[in-house]
């Protein structure tokens, strides 16, 4: 983990060394991705002959002959064990919807440049012009020699959670679409952190969640495996129940499992008497629906860049309130969780990431933000240097309990 | 080119401080390839959450918004335009042959350092776990919005041949099969310098080309290019004529346009009176055949790690001698050319790379040895700072004249 100590030490040095000075501006911005954010370096100098000769002919020859003779050397000699893929179709970026693989680049890019800021972890963006799950699952088939992990984002659902699943099926590697597990993930160790301010129990709890998209669904998954005591789940048509018609595979199998309450109707029914609210819909909620909570209750308004509810507002009737900016107190990103989740499965040398990883990363979280926790503070800074190497660990060490490492 | 010049007078000061200490050891070797060559690197550091939002949300996607509403923008602002995919199926890596992807991985970062070393440009390994060339092809399509050129590499003959046609059909960037064409532009380089030491005009040569595989092909083509007068290819069964029968497509082809002469029979009779001998084929010349050719002969035995022929033993009838290696004088290495052949096609925006892009590249490396030409300098350095922006410009002014830029 030396090289995430090293980047995040002199990460810190720079934060502290930060000025704000007003939102960014267009040139700021435009200038800022001018080239693109990435680049690739050399970490054996071709300094010399005598360095070319160790790393390119005839050296080289000897190491790919080790490597054509046992597989397993390939881990050790090149840099594939260690490289995420971080691939794309375009077809979900950000919130801009379907807008192509090229154009999804520079949110690819940046993703690689968290990877490596925050995990010390080297990532290639792949974006593919194509966007049939069986050819994007056959491109990484006939890719898996060239990376170590897949990092999914940006994909449209309901198609993301069959890609998802045929990747980790063809590939024994880990794979994960971040949109839906960092972003769970990160909530669980919200409302651990929120829970603990508040003297809660989430198997008391009811929570509602708007938008039953990639990230909505994957939310549902873990609160229940989190041992939640109930969760709503709302689309756009209201709240979600088996005796709805028309619902997707995966939204039929969440009925199941989710509604214990039995509730029908739309945002107003759902949300009166909750417990908790995640909005990762990109909707809206009026106050006086947020004022029909239960007491203490939690909002957690993540759609960026307009939460569902001003938290200003929202803290006139709940008693802990979280946005996705950073702008805001109590910032629920993403960031909190892949860089560390991907370190610790590719130091562990884990073939997949399961659901112990996903809950252990979750709970990583929320123990660094012990130390100082307060209603404001439930969660660690998205610049926290500590969380990717706990993470990392913790990860690590689930994948030897599960018997995938 | 300032990235370039940077690297290389960095490259510079290393190589006036090394020190030569004997053959390189096994442990050398495996302790320079351990965990890989490569890393990946930020551009945009983000050191604090202003760069943060400049760098990921909310800044890119005003940058996503740009390129979905206007393609040509990518250019600017990801890195696919200045990133080169070094592409290999692992099926003739060096002279190891079909040893398979993972194992080929170890070169294909050799020749990414190299790309970097010299020529400054971003590339990253994608080795495939396919043989099939429409598979190849399909996979590569996929993922053309990710890079900006194609290299492939230790690709079997003759399917070499079909992919890279295909794959200059069917993507808009510079593709080359380097062992082919790299190969080809420092031979044409090399005899240049020969040429110019001797007073020889190319015109009035016979060449033999011992070995018809990518390099021998593609190294006959160029000369023919060049106005050579004649050439004669050897194949493992003997000299190829247009009266031989089973010849692969590609050799019925070479049949039709070499071998002026009406040559039959093996290595005897077409090395003599030779003017010009390239071997390109992992065999042997006897010294007494070598003493058959032409008065004022050349020979080029570039076979790794063993030359056809001993350059001493070579030089006793040759009036000038090359080699692949690096231990003897006049090594002619491909490293003189891709660096600033992708580093031209790419600065110059060409759709792709031309026969006369090749030829200008060759006069470029030619044109640096031009100072300091003797028999034992025929051509620059392989640690030449100069070459790669030479060849660069060079390349960038054909690919303009042939209106491919």
């Amino acid at each position: 983990m030396t090289a995430v100590n090293d980047v995040q030490s002199d990460r810190m040095t720079n934060v502290s060394e930060s000025v704000a000075t007003g939102p960014v501006t267009d040139e700021e911005i435009f200038t800022g991705h001018e080239g693109g954010k990435l680049g690739v370096a050399v970490t054996k100098p071709l300094a010399d002959a005598r360095s070319l000769a160790i790393a390119y002919t005839p050296g080289v020859a000897k190491v790919s002959l080790a490597i054509a003779e046992d597989a397993s050397l390939a881990a050790r000699y090149t840099w594939a064990s260690r490289l995420v893929a971080v691939v794309s179709d375009g077809t979900a970026v950000l919130g801009l919807g379907d807008i192509g693989a090229a154009a999804s680049l520079p949110v690819m890019e940046g993703k690689a440049a968290l990877f490596k800021t925050f995990g010390g972890l080297d990532s290639i963006p792949l974006v593919l012009d194509t966007t049939d799950v069986d050819e994007i699952v056959e491109t990484l088939v006939r890719l898996r020699p060239s990376f170590g992990a897949v990092n999914l984002e940006d994909v449209s659902a309901p198609r993301c959670f069959e890609l998802e699943d045929r990747l980790i099926e063809a590939l024994d590697c880990p794979v994960m679409h971040d949109d839906q597990h960092g972003t769970a993930i990160v909530l669980l160790a919200a409302l651990r952190g929120a829970n603990k301010v508040l003297s809660k129990d989430i198997a008391n709890q009811r929570v509602v969640i708007a938008g039953a998209g990639a990230a909505g669904i994957a939310c549902a998954k873990i609160l229940l495996a989190a041992g939640v005591g109930d969760v709503t789940l709302l689309d756009s048509r209201g709240i979600i129940h088996s005796g709805r018609e028309n619902l997707n595979p995966i939204k039929e199998k969440m009925a199941e499992v989710t509604n214990k309450a039995g509730l029908r109707g739309g945002q107003a029914e759902a949300i009166a008497g909750a417990d908790v609210f995640v909005g990762l819909s990109a909707g809206t909620v009026p106050e006086e629906i947020v004022a029909t909570m239960a007491a203490d209750s939690i909002v957690f308004a993540l759609s960026n860049p307009d939460p569902e509810i001003h938290p200003d507002v929202a803290a006139r009737h709940a008693a802990i309130v979280a946005t996705g900016r950073s702008d805001f107190p109590n910032q629920i990103n993403n960031v909190l969780a892949f860089p560390g989740i991907f370190r610790g499965a590719l130091d562990s040398g884990a073939r997949r990431i399961t659901e112990r990883m996903k809950l252990a990363a979750a709970d990583a979280i929320a123990a660094v933000a012990d130390d100082d926790l307060a209603a404001d503070k439930i969660v660690p800074s998205a610049l926290d240097p500590r969380v990717a190497p706990e993470v990392a660990a913790a990860v690590a060490r689930a994948a030897k309990e599960d018997g995938v490492a």
